[in-house]
């Protein structure tokens, strides 16, 4: 009998600022890296996965690869869900996806990856999986 | 005969900013979406290819995928120097490369690309090359 | 018989984000002009002033002065309250004060004072308040 | 017979980034923060009162008052100098006095002054000048 797998996943809701609004209207591409990195701290309080968790346990957890796939425009006064999805990977690794939609017409305005890959706090490259991070995987039964 | 290929490229200088290094002491990482496009800014006002002229073509660029791939941290007061390559493809799209190195040591610090497509000003993506982008192609020995 | 005064106030919640602490690490100082405007459109969307309610009435609604007065520094994972109170002043101007507090020991972090004008939608000063300006604080009886 | 004074002060060239660029087609005014700490950092570069000089030191010195008179917009492509002007003050402060105009037509934009105080790396208002300010004043000639 196969157990049923974890999906960790949360969903954060974001309000498109004045600010984050170009001059053709449409909020600028570079901020979708921001509500990706408000997810994924979001993602962290609610499954106890923060940087500062991972900066107590001695590590940094920096981003190793972004890929982001723009495909609708969002515009000023919309609200967008970002959908963060946690992917099981082996070793020391965490690696999430991201989709984005607009609140109000369901439409598809984003998806994204990420990588992130363990350092020390001397900024080395850690090439065994943390400890504390084994014992998270199998808090929320990552197998 | 072989005709020499023409590669338009360019370099920018980016000085890192002690607002733009977060509480671990590196760039974060949301910020080299800045740096790139300070570089493809600066590629545009040199050959030609910069916003306003494409919007005054009668089309937006928007960028369709980006994917940074981290390889070191930079930190406040580094010199960053951000390479751009326009890369030759077929249609109505602009693709470009970067590697961004740190000044000091020559270290690599990011490499990246973009895909941007061209849409007329009602935000509806053109199918259709635009004659502009034909003709600064031709005007660069981009065939 | 003295008529009570209405007093316009709102309260923004803000999550400093890891982003936004500096490598001292506390909030840099600029990020606080961000805070105060997120507090400003939330009253806007509270109040029915918002930017593009002044939009379509046919203003814009810069800032003229911005006063930043910073009192404790912020750092990452502080949850800030930001207090806006609309102040009654004659003519075209739009007056806000602004009370920044730590949610979690009630400490002060920033108190600020900004003034907006307004202008056409060519840019130029409205010597005269606008007439919906009027309506709205009639509205809101504040005479 | 009277000594002249010293005043220190630098010019740091601007150029406005796209993204920078609200939807009303002027430069975001929170933006000009980051302007007048690119000059802040320039100035320090040039006559040796950077954070990092400072930080080396033993001291922080962040920013306690910032207020910013905006006089006209900018928009994308301009080109803004920024001036900063060193002010003489008794005690344990760094005054500035900034002003900005657009290169094209010499207009006005903003004008701002910023008021730092020293702080021990405890986050604790230092209430003594530290000696290496004192000394560095002496340096510059400013009694």
């Amino acid at each position: 009998m196969k157990e049923e797998e974890t999906i960790l996943s949360y969903e954060q809701r974001v309000q498109v600022r004045f600010s984050e609004v170009d001059s053709i209207r449409s909020v600028w591409h570079g901020h979708y890296v921001q509500y990706l990195e408000d997810a994924r701290e979001a993602f962290g309080r609610e499954y106890g996965l923060g940087y500062m968790t991972i900066f107590e346990n001695g590590y940094f957890a920096p981003v190793y690869e972004l890929n982001l796939h723009y495909r609708r425009m969002a515009t000023v006064d919309d609200v967008l869900l970002v959908k963060i999805i946690y992917c099981k990977t082996i070793g020391g690794k965490i690696v999430f996806h991201y989709v984005v939609t607009r609140q109000s017409d369901n439409e598809l305005i984003l998806t994204a990856e990420s990588v992130q890959l363990f350092t020390t706090k001397e900024g080395e490259f850690s090439p065994l999986e943390p400890e504390f991070y084994k014992q998270w995987k199998q808090k929320w039964n990552i197998l």
